[in-house]
């Protein structure tokens, strides 16, 4: 059988680490040139199929994608764009078919999370619903680590580590200015469904007292009593407060708290922001001087202070990905196994697409303490090596010098496609 | 002369890197023996000559002194507390004359910003005022970077770099994103007076088109119909904005934005965070997806990321104040000069107290382009040298080995005083 082209599209929120998988793509496919021909990326996600537009990595310098390594965020684009099921939407997957069709392509490889996955997996049947011979391979990711299966998801790392950074840092700076200054310092974190960034903060406390002293997670329902008595505890003891907080808290009444309260100058409510209600909370009941910080979009493309053990399995994740499509495995993830976790030893596993697809990771209840305030030595015992290990970008006048790619179109060969 | 004690303190708001500072102070005092004794440090800055609080530098462990140089925020506490004129309060200066008295201080070193300046500066005049023989320098620090005299000031190289580090990450974030997602993404930055940090942003942007696209500084008034048009125009020209702003953005009538419509449940207007303010009329007005974060503590704590300069700088600014005080300099701030940009090329002088205490040091308008919308060529040639390289922690697990100091005090000879 000659050689067929491979198709790979990043989707979902990026993270500071898809790259590194990209490259791993990109590279491994390379050696295997009698199986795969070339490696074409969708531009932004999966539209790039459905409107043929495609690029040709083998037009990029070989030191761009060895570049991937090291730069953040999706360097062919992403989407947010979920492929309905085929009963419902059989233009969608007749205009991939058109366009694969087009373009040789045999193998398909999508980067994303659990929604993504569910693509994958409709993706992967096309062979058997629609006559189209398609290999389709997931390649995890997801700062959110909520895929079941694998150990953790790519992206999850480098995530966990900058927050245990920064909370460790600003720990130190309301330490130090607690007696006349800040007492109560609010950490907002992303994670809307799971606790696990929220839980990562807490890795910055390596002894008691040491900050954050306080986490509130999505899967605790917040309670604000308790909460404030904790602050006020936390404030008599050490002088000062940290508090890491999910985007995701919620009410007793199932309500995000982020949209509980505050309105702008119209009245409109505004929408995100947990880390101001928290602290405005704070500062009405307890009187207390306070400061809060969101990260944002600056957690999870922070490839400055990425995790190496998030990098290297990015990498791994990925190369396995073309390996498993070589040997002609259709519907599968590769999926990070735990072996040891001191010392760290992982190996990689094919996950079936029909177990991974529409199915969340939730935080085990006994990874958080019993007062739902902090988390467990299981929990550090799991968190622990997933962020160790450095793995730095180079610089250039003071700044990461990350790459952005040529990206060049492959032409196009058949009509446009209206989304 | 019999070698006589020196008291060293931190003031105001912490940095990454004034524990440099404090690191050279005490490795140098150490270098004159026949002129200064041992090094006692403030507990809690100012607060701790008051209350008598003195912790004795000679106990610390070298390793430790030695690992101030990789840790952030305030290893010894820092405060803020304004010492009044010797007029308005006589009973504090006679109490720290009382304190030096009974620990044979001779030297005072005040690592600080403006208002510390000029603390420093009265203390500079006890000897003459009060005929307590005495030399104090100050040891210039402040995120803000508005010290007169010096080129730059001590921990502000180190924000800058973070921002600007940030800004790049999340912006190729934003722009990966942003065909189906997020267009609009704003990162509120510290500097309520002036605008440096939010000019660092700006170095994100290498070429046409990069983040940031837009700036927000505290020395041009918000119009928000030209800033709604200038993301307007960014989002059609390159598909996305991202914004850096100002904690200190003002409106017309003078009053600051963050604090110009924001209310909670309970109708108290919500203090801090311009970065909801703007994304939230961004979504008003232009109805566009948008993301915000804001930074605070975590971009000046941020020792894991600082600016090699501003670590050099710091270690050799407190060098030299140990320098100038055994040479019977008092009143004096070293501060950094300029020699060139490119090569930076810099060094050190005595500047006055008299002429640091109490000048806040502006942005030049020429700094800002004509719109009022980002950073000129001549910004860009003064900040680049000032985030140039980079002094990375140690880490252990995955995380920075940041020192916590045993801080022994020194049994104390006085009565209590009240604060």
């Amino acid at each position: 059988m000659p050689a067929r082209n491979a198709f790979y599209a990043q989707s979902g929120g990026v993270t500071a680490v898809i790259n590194v998988s990209a490259q791993a793509v990109i590279e491994t496919a390379r050696k295997y040139p009698k199986k795969i021909g070339k490696v074409y990326a969708g531009r932004n996600g999966i539209i790039g199929a459905l409107t043929e537009d495609l690029i040709d990595t083998s037009k990029e310098p070989l030191e761009n994608i060895r570049a991937l390594g090291h730069t953040p965020a999706g360097a062919f684009g992403s989407c947010r764009y979920k492929l309905k099921s085929l009963e419902q939407n059989r233009r969608e997957y007749e205009r991939l078919i058109e366009v694969f069709r087009a373009h040789d392509i045999g193998y398909f490889f999508y980067n994303g999370g659990g929604d993504s996955a569910d693509t994958c997996l409709r993706i992967s049947q096309l062979s058997e619903s629609m006559g189209y011979p398609l290999i389709a391979v997931h390649v995890p990711k997801t700062v959110d680590n909520d895929l079941p299966i694998t150990d953790c998801s790519p992206g999850f790392g480098s995530v966990a580590k900058y927050v245990a950074v920064s909370m460790r840092e600003a720990g130190l700076d309301v330490a130090s200015m607690a007696k006349t200054s800040t007492k109560v310092f609010v950490l907002e974190v992303m994670g809307r469904h799971a606790g696990w960034i929220t839980a990562a903060c807490g890795l910055a406390a390596a002894r008691t007292g040491d900050a954050p002293q306080v986490l509130l997670f999505p899967e605790i329902t917040f309670n604000p009593q308790q909460f404030l008595a904790k602050v006020d505890e936390s404030v008599r003891k050490f002088g000062y407060c940290a508090v890491g907080v999910s985007e995701g808290l919620q009410n007793a009444d199932g309500k995000f708290v982020a949209e509980s309260g505050l309105v702008d100058a119209f009245g409109h409510a505004q929408l995100g922001g947990v880390a101001p209600v928290i602290a405005n909370l704070v500062k009405q009941e307890l009187k207390l001087k306070y400061h809060w910080a969101v990260a944002d979009y600056l957690q999870r493309a922070a490839r400055h202070i990425a995790s190496r053990t998030d990098v290297e399995q990015s990498y791994a994740l990925g190369k396995a990905a073309v390996e498993f499509a070589v040997k002609g495995m259709n519907g599968v993830m590769p999926a990070v196994r735990r072996l040891s976790s001191k010392p760290y030893k992982w190996d990689i596993i094919a996950a079936p697409l029909s177990d991974v697809a529409n199915r969340e990771k939730k935080m085990p209840r006994d990874f958080i303490t019993a007062d739902g305030f902090h988390i467990t030595q299981k929990c550090r015992n799991y968190l622990q090596p997933l962020i160790a290990g450095e793995a730095y970008p180079p610089y250039q006048d003071g700044l990461p010098r990350y790459v952005t790619l040529k990206n060049t179109a492959v032409r196009k060969k058949l009509g446009a496609f209206s989304l």
